[in-house]
């Protein structure tokens, strides 16, 4: 019965399951094997993209200037946690093959679908050898709230592939930041919102985040900031 | 002439000068010797109370619940400007003692004041064994700007001390911020201000800065940060 339903490579469909955690429990169907892990250098590209799309999303694509280069250049320079660290999530029809990190267990889930995702960029974000996506990622770091005296994780960025919304994935990749900065002893999640994106802001609440207006982004930066070169 | 001027302890007024930088070609009269250095966990209780003092500037004194210990045990945990760094102000009307550091050139100068200054907290700011006080501070960190692909530093607080308000110093520390986030190779120094601040948004667009508005803050703290210890 999976060979006749086995999908053409961009839809993703499932098989079945094969001693994946849980599986057992879980009806046949339209399942989708998912897992956020720490991404590495080897994922640049992916991240390089879902940076591009997401500044097309926010209006912002005029401001976005990240190349994979510079991206590979200033991020993993430091042991995951401590500065920049990327959660990838990654998708599958089918199980997902065992990987191992000794900074952070990978967090899995299945998502039970009404119907398969059609992904129209599967080629583009595939992931290792077989039919494995990234549909998301979140990139964050260590921050200091001083009223708190203890650190705090800030979200810079909280993506999900467009053909993976309004599945859970968002949600997944914010708890996975909550439960690691929980884990460290952090005493806060932080991030900034664009007060026209009522969605991401519905989304925070119902994910028990705190709306705080009343506040300016102050910006320092190009020729501006290049002034200051001397100012010493 | 200086002997007889000799002030009272809590008065900062100018002696002679002794060799400091520069100090022959300004004039004697009610200067003020200034030093910005990296903070040391020697500094914290200072630190502590400048952070109290700025919570009621801010308001939210309410929301600040750092103590000396909590401060202590999660500040300078890392080398300088990779993780959470405080540059402190200190001031003097005599020439500051020589002092050095690896990681750090001092930044001197000299401020040409009408009157001196009288610190009517000088006891409690005492940095040192001599007539040097703590003025004021700046506490920032790495941040990672993924639309530029390289870090910023996000200044978390920015504070001076009430009576040396108005003099420069609050521009000294940023500048101090900026330079060196310009000596890093980073493309940018943030921060937020709250909307009702106006001297501070004054203060911002002085130098250089960029106010965006637009945007709110997505703050995920305690219980409902608690929430998410088994959210994974």
């Amino acid at each position: 019965m999976e060979a006749a339903a086995q999908p053409p490579p961009t839809t993703l469909a499932p098989e079945a399951p094969t001693g994946f955690p849980d599986s057992d429990s879980i009806p046949v169907g339209h399942r989708l094997f998912s897992r956020i892990r720490l991404a590495t250098p080897a994922d640049v590209s992916h991240i390089h993209k879902m940076i591009h799309q997401m500044a097309i999303f926010k209006r912002l694509a005029d401001q976005c200037i990240a190349t994979e280069s510079s991206l590979s250049s200033t991020l993993f320079n430091h042991p995951p946690f401590q500065s920049f660290t990327v959660f990838l999530l990654e998708v599958s029809p089918n199980p997902l093959p065992k990987i191992t990190s000794p900074n952070f267990t990978p967090i899995e889930r299945i998502i039970q679908l009404d119907l398969p995702i059609i992904d129209p960029e599967a080629e583009l974000f595939k992931s290792g050898t077989n039919d494995v996506v990234v549909a998301g990622h979140v990139l964050f770091f260590p921050i200091y709230p001083t009223f708190l005296a203890k650190p705090g994780l800030y979200v810079e960025d909280l993506f999900v592939r467009e053909c993976y919304r309004r599945k859970g994935m968002g949600k997944m990749l914010l708890s996975a930041v909550a439960a690691q900065a929980v884990k460290m002893g952090y005493g806060r999640v932080q991030s900034l919102v664009l007060d026209w994106n009522v969605n991401a802001i519905k989304f925070y609440k119902e994910m028990g985040v705190e709306i705080l207006t009343g506040w300016s982004i102050c910006r320092l930066t190009g020729e501006a900031l290049e002034a200051y070169r001397d100012a010493i």
